[in-house]
């Protein structure tokens, strides 16, 4: 059974949308349903594209509101790390898709999750309906090299067996948690296997003096050294990235994804050089980080904090738009993170419709609306490879995903 | 008749609350419904004090998404300035009322507003049920003293014969906009008339420089000087604030309203210095400025932004604390606002019942759930002087007043 949409407003006009399989098969004007089709009258309500969320820790959701306002080396050692020791494949499963529901709520249509656990956090996006690559984090400082590789191969290939609309992927923690030879290790078994590749690089100015002082050169140069800095290939953060290293990530193709809402919640002391990086030609995505560092999944909350905080560090209003910005939320500034961003034939079914007649989206440029004005809640319908997610703001199921988080974090002594 | 809530969650206890009149009679473990009370059962929603907007331009709901991304000046000259020009009360009674229906919403209980045809912005205010102090701009440059103060004790007398829980106060726009003789003119009708006092005080360098300038002082040294900084005086910004003028404004007991998105938004290149002037024991409240520089009125966006830019501006992610924060939005440190924030018996009966096992709010403490995850959406419930004024999260006749705000935007020319 196909998908049609009827009645929804895109660039001011009215339009129907029809989905075949997983993708857009038509949309316009003109388009109505056909018989037989599950058929959704959008009632005036706005027809955009899926968000997408270019850095997170999902199964996070199990920490929020834990141990908040500490400063990070205290926050992680007395608080997540002696619980992340305790973790099970089904604390990941459940805090994921806690993390799903609230996704699929706020807009949120594709993820690239960094987890312990990553066939489990891989499991709970394709029950929830969501697109996601996962990965386990690949750390090799005080462990044993060997087990580490062992590790992150082991999680590469279950992941692999989930298909669907999950992605394999490989996430070498940072270049201050992996050794060079571990690095150089996953810049060949991701180009021998293609499967794409994040790592936290450049969050804080103590990492960037540390690898001038090991490697004698900046991160975004030391990583393309290993061999690490290509198109598959996603930067966490990138808060303190020089210039050169703009021009070199963008020769490279390789795409940085900012977290600006984690950056200030944490106080890392700087902000993503954003129109740096734009005048570099660097491919640009927007992230949360995880829900102990942000709090929220909502991407409408960091879309508007990017803008703002871009304009703030220029000291100019006019420094990035909403349109720019919106761009960069659905990924369509970022094509390594898997979507489009576009509504066009042969483009995956993932769109949002809105509430009609909502106060905040009430008058002026939708744009500047969805940035500046809306949150996740203005979301009405989410669809997702062609499945409907969330109709009238109710995701199935909702009570019992969040019982489930709830026992395990229980389970792990923090709630 | 009387309002009772059961069922409702306060610091982990289950509690039911009685209203008599505007004000909260019982609260407690034990309190109950009697015969003829309308009730409300919270079904296990948490009960949290209402919000204050303490610095906006509400009426200007009408301009949002009309001209973003400008820098300010051309914004004002060329977007602003002359479509207000041609405002009528109706257009400020319908940009009101859209406002209010918005922080109705959002959990807003009492806000601040500093707007042209105020009586209208009251009307407004009192026909959705609101609190809130509404004043004129009072601006003498470039027009004739005696009708700048004539227009604003015109303003003061109308809006206070609106009474109810509408509130009169004088407005002098600025320093830079308004003479000294005026300021001290505020300064003597506000004494005489014990009315509230609002002004924009620093909020750009330039404003600094030029007080410099022309009064040989910085902006809180000269607002003492004309007589203007007391108790009831509230400062909107502050942004540029030395620590010797925090500690004379908490000296002469004013008030300072932040608004972090605004300042972003028009990138005005500094934050306000919170935890200087918490050391300096200085009242501070929170606010949104107007719905055009901020472009929402949901303050839970702004306690956010306002604890994240505190901890960014100071490198500590421990520089604010989300307790802290939550008592800044509900109004509770900056008494003349007018909220107390607290929900005891005697208070005012303006309070929130939040949704129940919402995924955002599901696990670890409730103030950082408030404050670092949630967005307006998860208010199920505004009661304001005992009067409910939403449930489930349906403000009656929302559609009308949509309607009715397009219109006068589409007469304004800006939709």
């Amino acid at each position: 059974m196909s998908l049609a949409i009827t009645g929804a407003v895109l660039n001011g006009e009215v339009v129907g949308l029809r989905v075949e399989g997983e993708r857009i098969a038509e949309i316009g004007p003109d388009v109505q349903g056909r018989n037989g089709d599950e058929l959704i009258d959008a009632a005036g309500g706005a027809l955009v594209a899926g968000l997408v969320n270019g850095h997170t820790h999902a199964a996070m959701t199990l920490f929020r509101g834990y141990g908040d306002d500490l400063p990070l080396m205290r926050w992680l050692e007395e608080k997540i790390w002696p619980v992340e020791a305790r973790l099970e494949p089904e604390d990941v499963y459940w805090g994921t898709r806690l993390a799903c529901a609230e996704m699929i709520r706020t807009g949120t249509v594709r993820f690239w999750d960094m987890y312990w656990h990553p066939e489990a956090a891989g499991r709970a996006v394709s029950d929830a309906g969501l697109h996601a690559t996962c990965a386990a984090p690949l750390i090799d400082a005080n462990r044993s090299v060997d087990d580490a590789r062992e590790g992150a191969l082991r999680s590469l290939e279950a992941v692999a067996e989930l298909g669907g609309l999950v992605v394999a992927g490989l996430a070498p923690h940072s270049i201050y948690t992996v050794s060079e030879g571990s690095l150089r290790w996953v810049a060949e078994l991701a180009s021998e296997r293609r499967v794409p590749v994040q790592i936290h690089l450049s969050e804080t100015e103590a990492e960037v003096r540390a690898c001038l002082e090991s490697h004698g050169e900046r991160p975004a140069g030391y990583l393309d050294r290993v061999g690490l800095l290509g198109p598959d290939t996603v930067l966490g953060h990138g808060v303190w990235l020089a210039r050169s290293e703009l021009e070199l990530i963008a020769e490279r193709g390789a795409t940085v994804v900012t977290n600006p809402v984690a950056n200030l919640k944490l106080a890392v002391g700087a902000v993503f050089p954003y129109p740096e990086a734009r005048e570099a030609g660097v491919a640009v995505g927007l992230g949360t980080d995880g829900p102990g560092s942000n709090n929220s999944l909502d991407l409408f909350d960091d879309v508007k904090t990017f803008a703002l905080l871009a304009k703030h560090a220029a000291g100019d209003p006019a420094a990035v738009t909403a349109a720019e910005a919106w761009e960069i939320a659905t990924g369509r500034r970022a094509p390594a993170l898997g979507a489009s961003g576009r509504l066009e034939p042969g483009e995956p079914a993932d769109f949002l419709l809105l509430s009609p007649n909502l106060p905040e989206l009430s008058l002026g440029a939708l744009d500047a609306g969805l940035v500046y004005a809306a949150s996740g809640s203005v979301v009405d319908t989410t669809v997702v490879g062609g499945r409907v997610l969330m109709r009238h703001g109710v995701v199935e199921g909702v009570e019992e995903i969040v019982a489930r988080a709830r026992e395990r974090a229980a389970r792990l002594g923090i709630a």
